[in-house]
C-alpha cells in the first residue's frame, strides 16, 4: 500500500511555527465558507456501544459517509478554491492511490479546474477508474508510492501544475479542520475530541479549529502503534522518519510526520494514543456490526482508542475519518477480526485412535456452547506415532473467555490441544 | 433461515377488509406519537450513483440505521406501547430468529414489559446473547422456526402472553407505517417510495400511510422472484402458499402473505416488483462501496429494484429496511456480489505441454487490463491427454462487458476457455 509520508513540497512552509502563529479561527471560518455546499455536513452518530466500551458518552462523527466516502476532499476543495485565477488555469497535481486522489479529483472537477494524479502502475484498476470517473487525468507510474511522488513533482515542473499535498499544507489542513467546527456546533458539551493521525494535516486542523473555537475541548490524535511518527516526533521534539510504517491502517501509514502539520501538533494536540493492529481490526468490526457502517482501517483509529482513554464519564466525539476499503479485502479483515475478537478459535489436538474420542470432544465443545464450522480429522498428519489421529477443530466463540473455559474443559477430560489461532 | 410467514394469530382479524377500511390517518399519528423518542428519525440519504442506475432522482430511507439495525422495532413498539395495563403484566411472546426478535426485545424492555422469544435451537448464539441483552427470555426449542413457532403458541395460552405477530397484526403494520410519515415529511416533493416485502406488514403500513397523508404519491412493493408471495396472491387474488421461498433476502423468505397485511396491500399498493436473487447481491455490493452501509439481502430489495421502475426522472425514496447480516457472512455474499456484478471472472483453459504457451495467456489478459489473483497450473487434471495442461485463472474485471472483452481476445488466438464463473 503506497504510503504518503514525505518531503516537503513547495507549499510548505519555511518557518512553520510562524505559520502556526499566525493562523486563526478566522482562517477555519474562511475554509467553512468555501465548502458550503460541497463538503456534506455529516450527522454525528450517537453510539450505546461505544459508549460502554469507553464508560464515556461516545457519539460519531461519521467522514466515511462523506462525498468520495472521507474527509479529505474538504482539504483538497478549500486549497484549490483558494488559488488564484492564473493557478486555476494550469491546473493542479498530486501523487496518491488513496483518498486524497478522489479527494482532489473531486474537488477540481466541482471548480473546473484540471487534475492530474500520479499513482503507481501497480495500482487496482478500480481505483483508477473510480478517480479517471471523478474526472481527473491519471498518470501510472513507477511500482511504488516513492515513484510515483517523484514523478509527480517532474511532472510539476513541467507543467507549472500547483501542487496539492495530502497533509502538509495549510489551505489543506484547514479546510480539513472544518470537521472539527461541525463537532462543537453540533455538541456544545463535548469534552474531548478524537482523530486520526497519518502525517498529521486532519490532527492539525482539528486541533487548531477546535482550540481556537472552544478551547476547554480537548483533542486527542490517535496514531497505529506500527506508524507513530507524530508521536515519536513529539517525544524527540524534532521530525523523525520511522524505519517502517506498516500498519491495516493504511491510510496512515506515514513513515516521516510533515514540518507543518509537527508545528500545529505540537503547538494543539493534548495527546496520542496509540492502537494495536489487533484494536484496530476489532474496531472495524464492531463499527460493521453495531452501526452498520464500513470504514477503512485508518477510518477507525479513533473507535480503536476508546477503550483506553485517560479519563470516564466525559462527552466524546470520536471521527471515523473514511471508508474507502477495497471491497475484496473487507472478507479478509473481517475473518481476521472475527479471530482477534475471539469469535473464531482453532484448535488441534491429537487422539488415541480408538472409538469413541471424536463423540467425546464433541460433547466437551457442546457442553461449553461452541458451535462447530469446521473440523479436520486426519491420520496422517501425525508423525510420531501410529496410534494417534490429529483432529483440527474450528469454533464459533464468543470471546476470550469463553475460548478459555473452552481450553479448560478439554484439558480436564485429557485432552492436550494447541491452538491455532 | 427461519421464515416467518405463518399461520394467522389470534390478532388478527376476521374481516381484514373491514379492518382497512376502518383504519384512517389519524392511527398512523398515533402510531407515530407512540414512537416519538423512540424510533430514531432517520435522516434521507441522496445517492448519486442510484440516481445514475435508475435514472430517477434517488433517496436511500436507512431504516438499517434504525435502533437494533431495522425498521421492525416501530412496529413491536407501538403494538406493546397499545396494550392494557393488565395486557403488560402478562407480558408479551413471538417467535423469531431475526431482527423481529431484538424489536420486540428493545420494545419490551423500553416498556417494562416481559418477552419471551422463541428460537429454534439451532439460532446461532450471537443472535441468542443479542436477544438476550435486549433483556428478553429467549426459549430455544426444535429444529426450525415451524417447531418454535408451534411451541410459543403453546408458552402463550400456558402463560396468557400477548402474542406480537411479525406481521400480520394492526398495530405493528400501523408502527410500521410511521416510516413512510418521516419520508413524505423531509421530501414534499417525493414521486414514488419502494418498500420490500415479506408477509407484508411494512409495506401495508407504509402504502396506507403514503396513501392516506399524500395520496398522489405511488407505492411499490419489491419482492424476491423467489419468494413473491404477495405478487402471487394479488395475482390470483387470494392467498396462496408458495412451494419454496429460497432466497438471499432471508427476512422476506416468506411463503403465505398474511390475511390483513395481502388486504392492505390490495386496496393500497400501486404495484410490485420481483427482484432476482443477483440484483440482490449486486445491491448488497453498490450499497456497501458506494455509501459505506451494511443491509442485509432482505434490506437492499428496494434498492435491487431501482434500474427497473415504470418509470424515469421521478423523485424515489427507497427503503433500506434493515442491517442485521451476520458478520461470518458477509465476506461469502461479497464474493458472490462480486461474481455477478462481472467483478471477478474464473475460467480454466487446456494448453498444449509446451514452453510460452502460459506466457501468452498472462500477455493477453495484461494487454485487456485484467487484474489475475489466483492461477492453477495443473497437469493432472487434464484427463484425455498427456500433452496438455490444465491453467485455471481468476482475474478481477470491470463487468460483462470487460469479461466479453477478455474471452473474445483468448478465443481469437486459439485458446478455448471454460467459464468456471
Amino acid at each position: 500500500m503506497p504510503k504518503e509520508e514525505k518531503k516537503q513540497t513547495a507549499s510548505a512552509q519555511s518557518a512553520p511555527m510562524e505559520t502556526v502563529k499566525r493562523t486563526t479561527i478566522a482562517d477555519v471560518y474562511q475554509a467553512a465558507k468555501q465548502l458550503e455546499g460541497v463538503a456534506r455536513h455529516t450527522e454525528l452518530i450517537h453510539s450505546d456501544y461505544f459508549s460502554e466500551i469507553s464508560r464515556n458518552d461516545v457519539y460519531l462523527k461519521p467522514e466515511n459517509l462523506q462525498h468520495t466516502g472521507a474527509f479529505k476532499l474538504r482539504g483538497a476543495y478549500n486549497k484549490i478554491s483558494q488559488l488564484t485565477e492564473a493557478e486555476k488555469q494550469r491546473g493542479v497535481i498530486t501523487a496518491s492511490a488513496g483518498n486524497h486522489a478522489q479527494g482532489v479529483a473531486y474537488a477540481a472537477q466541482k471548480l473546473g479546474v484540471k487534475a492530474v494524479i500520479c499513482m503507481p502502475a501497480t495500482t487496482p484498476i478500480l481505483k483508477v477508474e473510480g478517480t479517471k470517473a471523478l474526472g481527473a487525468e491519471v498518470v501510472l507510474h513507477g511500482d511504488g508510492f516513492d515513484d510515483a511522488y517523484a514523478h509527480s513533482l517532474e511532472l510539476q515542473k513541467e507543467h507549472g501544475y500547483v501542487y496539492v499535498h495530502p497533509f502538509n499544507d495549510l489551505q489543506v489542513l484547514l479546510g480539513q479542520g472544518t470537521t472539527a467546527l461541525e463537532i462543537v456546533q453540533d455538541m456544545k458539551d463535548v469534552d474531548a475530541i478524537l482523530v486520526p493521525i497519518g502525517g498529521g494535516g486532519f490532527a492539525s486542523g482539528v486541533a487548531l479549529a477546535t482550540k481556537l473555537a472552544a478551547p476547554q475541548v480537548k483533542v486527542y490524535g490517535v496514531e497505529p502503534a506500527n506508524a507513530a511518527c507524530m508521536k515519536e516526533a513529539l517525544k524527540a521534539k524534532q521530525i523523525v522518519t520511522l524505519d517502517s510504517a506498516d500498519t491495516v491502517a493504511d491510510g496512515c501509514a506515514v513513515k516521516t510526520a510533515g514540518d507543518l502539520t509537527y508545528a500545529f501538533c505540537q503547538n494543539y494536540l493534548d495527546g496520542i494514543i496509540t492502537v494495536s493492529e489487533m484494536e484496530i481490526m476489532g474496531a472495524l468490526l464492531s463499527l460493521i456490526e453495531k452501526h452498520k457502517l464500513i470504514a477503512e482501517g485508518a477510518g477507525v483509529l479513533s473507535l480503536a482508542a476508546l477503550s483506553k482513554l485517560p479519563f470516564k464519564g466525559k462527552k466524546v466525539a470520536a471521527i471515523v475519518s473514511g471508508g474507502n476499503i477495497d471491497i475484496s479485502t473487507i472478507s479478509a479483515l473481517i475473518d481476521k477480526a472475527l479471530i482477534a475478537r475471539g469469535r473464531v478459535f482453532a484448535f488441534s489436538v491429537q487422539l488415541p485412535d480408538k472409538p469413541g474420542q471424536l463423540l467425546k470432544v464433541a460433547q466437551l465443545l457442546t457442553d461449553e456452547n461452541a458451535n462447530v464450522i469446521k473440523l479436520d480429522h486426519d491420520q496422517a498428519m501425525v508423525t510420531d506415532s501410529f496410534k494417534k489421529v490429529q483432529l483440527t477443530v474450528t469454533c464459533e466463540t464468543h470471546n476470550e473467555e469463553h475460548i478459555r473455559r473452552i481450553v479448560r474443559a478439554l484439558e480436564k477430560n485429557g485432552f492436550e490441544i494447541n491452538r491455532v489461532y
